[in-house]
């Protein structure tokens, strides 16, 4: 029995979402799965925004309760963070004991991220610690986003793949992807 | 028996985190609660960086295992959208069934957000949806962040409050949190 696997992202919003959808799809039939992709439902545009809204979210729900698994583009989205759509999936799936497996298409750490958001180093607090010119904390614990995520991924004994895509291919490239795919394909090597 | 609720949002990383978490947990007694905070279990900070995240990460798991409801503070954080952590642990609780509500204490909309972010209007894009210069496309639902969220909860039968605090207490105005408590209260009225 082929296992399904929620592919979660912001694939949805790019310029050639079809395409990237598509491709994934793709990739993941290759692998041996049977792919669940957000925009796999087709939502009636009527009523108003709202009412679209709720519907898109109740649908694909509905496909993460049915997948066995979920692979999460957490590739940064406008912003230090991954996308916050993915995120609530990636929460959703692990605390439904999916499996769960994650990539994200930027090498530097979450820690990197928060320092070049400040344009600056940000101010030593204490030993792992530091803050913001804002006053904010940020943490040096070596992951890729928030440690809920990382940590959500590999208590469960999924895998966080960590790529590095061209700057230009950051939401296209899918080494990182295909890795998970390949991870996901060897469970004795899960 | 009173409800526990899981007091989900970045105070951790406030400057004055302590007093933060103290007077949640303490309106939250007050409106007869029983709160659940982040910071509540004492993690023994020894071991690599990402044993203690891995070590912070299960214990926050186990105290929304052990809640009865959430209140998840979505306030926008480091850009556009909530906190990663906060939101993976909105995911995790509207999986699980729980009573979940949220509160942002910021009143412009995500698409409002998302054009401020780009520091332009924005390219229309058919209706209801536009484009920002990098191509990338965010739509105009009147929601509060992606949609996942708000649907999440609003689907659930919990609220979004929508606050509005001034620009230096975005993370210290406690008048929409103190609505989601009042608003639990009264299950009648939820």
């Amino acid at each position: 029995m082929a296992l399904k696997i929620y592919l979660a992202g912001p694939e949805v919003f790019l310029p050639n979402a079809r395409e990237m959808l598509d491709r994934k799809a793709a990739m993941a039939r290759s692998a041996g799965f049977v792919p669940l992709s957000p925009d796999d439902v087709e939502i009636e545009k009527k009523g108003d925004l709202a009412e679209v809204a709720l519907a898109i979210g109740a649908a694909d729900e509905a496909m993460m309760l049915e997948a066995d698994a979920i692979i999460a583009n957490l590739t940064p989205w406008r912003g230090v963070s991954a996308d916050a759509g993915t995120v609530y999936e990636l929460g959703f799936m692990c605390a439904l004991g999916k499996i769960v497996y994650a990539y994200t298409n930027v090498a530097a750490s979450h820690f990197e991220r928060v320092r070049a958001h400040y344009g600056e180093d940000g101010l030593a607090d204490g030993p792992g610690m530091w803050r913001g010119p804002d006053g904010l904390r940020f943490e040096d614990f070596g992951m890729m986003d928030n440690l809920m995520l990382q940590g959500g991924v590999e208590r469960r004994g999924g895998k966080v793949v960590i790529g590095n895509a061209a700057p230009d291919a950051l939401y296209t490239d899918t080494t990182a992807f295909a890795k998970c795919l390949s991870l996901l394909a060897r469970p004795d090597e899960r």
